[in-house]
């Protein structure tokens, strides 16, 4: 079922960085005086294999899921709300929905099944796979199958980002329950204990973390057995978590750079460069999340994200706000002119 | 010739402050989840005196002048570069002209006099005061007539900006030289040693570092007896930093609220602020400079910056690249759906 995860990922192209690099170092400032705006001008150039790198087209992508394990009382809101973010969303309310449509980005809303399942939608694609994971605190959160369906659904987002000739791609999510299961998730992968990676969520207070940390602690126990990554993500994943992972492997493979949004998206990421350690050159991390394990799973990736705003919302927001900072970095690498354009002396 | 200084600044406005926060409340997402953004939002709605900020009517003002300090050979570029890059800023190729153009920004450029005159060029404003200030190690930077000259040209430029309807306004300045007169002014400011706020400007070596450090001591021995603000800004300063100076401490009278670019614009910002303390609250700083000094400036005026880049090319070019968070802080505030608009459930 997971041949499409034999294919390897496509390797940057060094000339197109090199040229990149070199175009910078004749433009009109001191050299290395953008700083990370010219590292970023420089790394795109590398994955799209050209000199003058783009971000005009982003594409969105949003997976909604439920999770079993918010029977375990893990969040601070019910479970309803993810289908009714579900038409939030569509209608334009949302978070992702205003910053797509400030951004002019393309925003895909995916329905990978919700327990309070609002049917169809226009703007929302249904590819529900279930109302939502089991509870792993007491068996495996997807079967084979399942865990399938979920990469699959990131493999066709993909697809049809690269057919619409994508030069951004975006996951995101939204689930009630999802930092639970990311936390866990990255413990099985770094083999960290659960209170480093806990986090307050939507909001949970000390106690409710502590509890939080305990559940976490009880799938670990109950899944330590798990030797894969493959295995680790199918066992205390999330159905959003491996759309996003499968679609980070699928960016990566058919050359499309990603923007990472921040801790359930970076551990989705974790999660891809533990399937395939060769789609890590393809994610550029947006920003550094309030989320507290997000720094752990950042310092495993050896990421160094553009901002830090102290952001915890998902849903790509982190990531959309990041939109700009790419589309400057290459307006003003392919526009800004060269000393001898401009006639201005050198150093 | 300083009774516009004596006008107080304008206070902001705390029940519209007041009721964003209460708005950012009951928007669909976890409370506080999308972090500095929301603080953002409220902080331009406390300044613009309106519940539903914005941020979509840029104007920046990027001043040129030359330093008598360059005679000191405390730059990596020549002097002639301040006039060359007149007719970049103009012609389009200059950062700052990029980066104006992809935010469909006003660009304002006036040139306070350089060195190398290029004359007339349209699009860019003459305010000449000089050819260039006088050698700080040897005397004054400044006339009394100069620096009121250079604080009027910064008066100007914000009445233009409040004339046209501006919702933000950013200072910037091109100067080859400028942070050692920068430096040079906030160790007078702040009582710090040349050593702490002396960093590589357009690409100093460490020699040159050295070299700069103790042309500053030089000045602040010179200059020791320099006993007010607007003394220090008159003896150390420079015609671009004195005219960010004025346009900062106009801007908080007119309350038009200002993002602060870095080092240079963050020692004007010291400077405005050492002139009239009210001016504080309208200055909103968009990032942390990789030029050495820019964090204890920082620090001395409770700053906390949006941004953190590694940027060190000054023209605006870092609060220019924070104006999409600003923009998107209030497409968000302004945008997103209620909790109850949206029938999503509340925690």
């Amino acid at each position: 079922m997971n041949d499409w995860l034999a294919a390897p990922c496509r390797i940057p192209d060094q000339a197109a960085a090199d040229a990149a690099a070199a175009r910078q170092g004749s433009l009109t400032k001191p050299p290395g005086s953008l700083g990370k705006l010219e590292a970023l001008a420089i790394q795109i150039a590398g994955l799209q294999a050209s000199e003058r790198p783009r971000a005009a087209r982003v594409r969105i992508a949003v997976f909604a899921a439920d999770h079993g394990v918010a029977a375990e009382g893990i969040s601070a809101f019910p479970q309803s709300v993810t289908g009714e973010m579900l038409r939030n969303f569509a209608s334009g309310g949302a978070a992702i929905a205003v910053l797509a449509r400030e951004l002019q980005a393309t925003l895909e809303v995916v329905s990978l099944g919700t327990v309070n399942d609002p049917g169809e939608i226009p703007g929302v694609r249904r590819h529900v796979i279930a109302a939502s994971t089991a509870n792993f605190c007491t068996g495996p959160a997807m079967t084979d199958a399942q865990l399938d369906a979920a990469l699959a659904a990131g493999v066709a987002s993909v697809a049809g980002a690269v057919a619409a000739g994508t030069d951004i791609y975006i996951g995101g999510e939204m689930a009630i329950g999802n930092t639970t299961a990311a936390a866990a998730l990255a413990c099985a992968l770094l083999g960290e204990a659960p209170e480093a990676l806990t986090g307050a969520g939507t909001g949970l207070d000390a106690d409710g973390m502590a509890h939080k940390a305990r559940v976490i602690a009880r799938a670990l126990a109950l899944h330590a057995d798990a030797a894969t990554p493959r295995e680790r993500l199918r066992r205390l994943g999330g159905f959003e978590i491996a759309a996003l992972a499968g679609a980070f492997v699928a960016a990566a493979q058919r050359g499309l750079p990603v923007l990472v949004d921040g801790f359930i998206a970076s551990v989705a990421a974790l999660a891809a460069v533990a399937l395939r350690a060769d789609a890590r050159p393809w994610l550029i991390f947006a920003h550094r999340s309030h989320e507290r394990g997000h720094v752990r799973v950042l310092e495993a990736l050896a990421a160094e994200p553009l901002l830090d705003l102290h952001l915890r919302l998902g849903e790509a927001s982190g990531a959309a706000v990041a939109v700009p900072l790419l589309r400057l970095a290459c307006a003003l690498h392919g526009s800004m002119a060269t000393f001898a354009e401009a006639g201005v002396s050198e150093a």
